[in-house]
């Protein structure tokens, strides 16, 4: 991970502050705050804010004057039920910001979830650091052959090698090449004192997908767990799982009850469509269904018996 | 404004409550947090919980590491330009969530702002109190005779007089069968013990449009100072600008740089379209533009006119 | 349904006005084009304008440069694709337009979806026409016990009747004294010529929340699947269920082959949880699983055993 | 522009064919249907389908039975006011769909307009074109000293030759690379039979930001008009710029009434904040006032004077 020693001290200089405030507050999360979550080689996730805790889930639903006197285990079955049923809105009234550090090629797919709020480092504006995203060689797999939007085996060694080197020497010539158009040198000076140096808006055009931006995140719980069920699952892409993956242990520590019910009724669970749960209603009846006599296709039958644990 | 003791003392205990926190915290704020503000008759406007401050707007713009070290006069620059240019992201990086008792008929102009999450009182679920406006005489206003969409003249007393009659009688009647429609009394024994009861989701449609209703509201700033710009404006019904005027007293106290910004270049400014500066080029060259000889209707040269202070 | 003479004229003459377009059309949908469908007593929905087909589907999920030559049943098996892995935004490239006339109290369930356009009909600037929503006998049930957000049985006899005439004599009598107020006669003169008339913008406010209201509601495909999978089910308030079963005839004629999917895929799907799924396994390895013994609740396990058809 | 003799002829084949329909039809924009116009070296915009004109405008803020019998003048001035007094809601109730070619560096500013719909070309699944944006010399300009965010003077020639050869060389190594980790060659043999071939979600982590990208974006009239407001305006960067100005020209065919308000009251339009409308009044009555007495800013007075057309 890249932290400068000047944006660790800024990062500490933060954490050391504290107030008093009568709105809820999460001791877990609070432990977190500011500190980068390392993810991939020079990225990170580290929380900058939040509001509400499972609480104020609860305390929504119901339109309360106060925080209330129910029991815990009165407020754990409220939102259990509100989740099992989609009542999305009160998900809603809990929100969190994240500072993220991320390659180009992810931030691209992250953008795509719409409800949320985005301040992206501006490249118009300012000048990228000199940082890209090279995978682990346990990270560079084959396409798959099954999945035509997936990974296979991994790369073997001469082959892994030959694009660990194309992929590093090409950001890097694109990188210095960025420099050099700007005709900056990294303390600031320019290179060539007689040339004006290309406007920052086009250089940036040079780079390679896998360099680094960041971004200021905000979103609310609500949209943050349709995110995580889509980012944290197995067919996400592995880099942008990564980041799904830090950011649900900040989930975690933030609102455990709701963390708990979203990953019983939402990332374990499995949606059989009518046909599916015609068949299972005569698998039940004792049935030995073969896939041929389901009415599914060999591809919904596949899916239905891997939610199952079965073999297709 | 109808809060009962028991939600005072909610009000108070959460009040009373504080911890330590490393987020960004606003004394003047915290100092309202959880307290009813007064509005109309019945209703009221308290803040529940809320995320950033000016500096979060500033932090969010430069996606910075921590929060800085610049000067105040540097931030609140940075703000007056963010706001003078409508770059608007930065300001969606702060969040506020509102309770909120009001009138049905309002609350219908109110949800028209889509960018909010709301959690509305149900009254499928639950039954709602005896509460509805009925105006101030003062706020009893004639049909506009110039605009189609607004209020003239204060009605005169007698009509006043049978107009407010007829408003507390309707409203009360609509309610008193609602309770006989449920088979309810006040304390919740069944009024017939042999009758059923109609259901909630039923008896409901028998209110009026002045009957209160409840909820917990969630934006950001940004879509805050939208909502403001709208409804905090003299073209807005009064009912709805009596909350805008109470919010506005919440955002002086939170982003007080932020709501100058504002007031400079949203609420006193006036927009004037192409053909608008063209007669504005001409009067200042020192011509006597009359309305005929501008190129512009009646309507929008006394609009003109007015933003410009002078006698259409 | 309350259509005038001139109304019925106007939606003949759109409907006999004809044109040559190079877009995708629908000829089932174009038979509908701007007929209403009656819903409730005096309500309806009638299809004003749409855009894109099943193919247009097809067509943003492969960013295509035409139509496409593609069998039939591969576009179909694509859709099924999309439906069942919630790959959603290709269904947000198919728009639709409705005119829908409906009771204050549904528009207030409706307009909670937010990802759609609305224009209403404004009280604030118009007058509204005395129409109000009172129940068929057989609607008119009573509070369910079981479930505090539904309905149970149907009100006997002499209880729907006394229900009935509170409704009717309170609608009534409100909105007759919403014309007083506006000192108003049917005809547009004035009821008392000394008089001044309320504004309409505070004058509506005396109406019941049953009164009809009208607007044009605007959105996407995969929107207002979201819409009807929660109006069109079964647990939907009875009064918005017959709107979302009115589009549902206009969704089967405009995009079949999405509606097959979404029915099988959505509206007759079941989505069991974590737990859930391993009581399943254990059922279908033979074992007798009681409810005591399956670790869900009997909330829960009265919802799998619904879901799969069993007693519970 | 990249249009392939296939797409070419698949372009041909949607325009030839025609259906009659009920809906509204404007014929300025029927006869630019599916046409790519060119914009930048390899990109193009190209209309796929649209919904309303500038009478579903009007229709919709009257909440119409039919298309009414009002005359054009009468239509134009509604549209003139709501878009003068910011009634946006009925400019949300037409839509239109693009297809576009764009550079990537491109796209990542347009996606940050999130009310539209969009379905991008996916370097996951499929493998992308060897197309890179390389700008016209006459584009290539420094960064500007003034702005920090825009251009400056055109760069001269030695210096821009030997940009245009970095981005050149650059963007082809990159792309070539590209497929060489692909394992592929252009006919979609593979390059080195015994190996795998990197996965694709990898491999595009190569290419660089200049790489063309396509997709379908949708979005409705409103929020078209904001972003042309945006990326129309002098200060959007030129490349994104190229595009607005193509879109204007759709928009023109489509909506006149609608753009020619838009221009007056928006692109042409200047917003004074509230102490600049004090220094206008003072100039109005005569007063010559400096900058340093008109408690402007320099930078606020500057652009003050630019929108009257005066000197600073």
């Amino acid at each position: 991970m890249a932290l400068t020693d000047d944006q660790q001290a800024e990062i500490e200089a933060a954490r050391a502050a504290t107030a008093a405030t009568r709105r809820p507050t999460v001791a877990a999360l609070e432990a977190m705050l500011f500190a980068a979550i390392p993810v991939l080689d020079h990225g990170f996730v580290r929380v900058i804010d939040y509001m509400g805790d499972d609480a104020a889930v609860v305390q929504a639903a119901r339109v309360s004057y106060g925080r209330g006197t129910r029991k815990v285990s009165e407020d754990a079955g409220l939102i259990r039920y509100l989740m099992r049923h989609r009542h999305t809105t009160p998900f809603e009234m809990a929100e969190i910001k994240y500072h993220v550090k991320l390659p180009i090629f992810v931030a691209r797919q992250w953008i795509r979830h719409r409800t949320a709020n985005v301040n992206e480092y501006s490249a118009r504006y300012s000048i990228l650091d000199r940082e890209f995203y090279i995978p682990e060689p346990e990270h560079l797999a084959a396409q798959s052959a099954a999945n035509r939007q997936g990974r296979g085996e991994i790369l073997d060694g001469a082959e892994a090698a030959d694009v660990l080197d194309l992929l590093r020497d090409d950001a890097a010539r694109c990188f210095d090449d960025y420099f050099s158009m700007l005709n900056e040198r990294p303390d600031g000076s320019p290179l060539r004192p007689e040339r004006q140096g290309l406007a920052r808006e086009l250089a940036r055009m040079n780079l390679t997908l896998n360099t680094y931006t960041q971004w200021y995140w905000k979103t609310d719980l609500h949209n943050l767990l349709g995110f995580l069920s889509l980012r944290a699952d197995a067919h996400a892409q592995y880099e942008i799982r990564a980041y799904a993956e830090a950011m649900l242990t900040t989930v975690a520590a933030w609102v455990p009850q709701t963390l708990a019910a979203f990953r019983d009724y939402r990332l374990d669970a499995a949606t059989f469509s009518g046909p599916m749960l015609t068949v299972l209603k005569r698998m039940l009846a004792g049935e030995a269904v073969p896939q041929s006599g389901s009415g599914l296709s060999k591809r919904e039958w596949g899916e239905m018996m891997a939610a199952l644990g079965r073999e297709g």
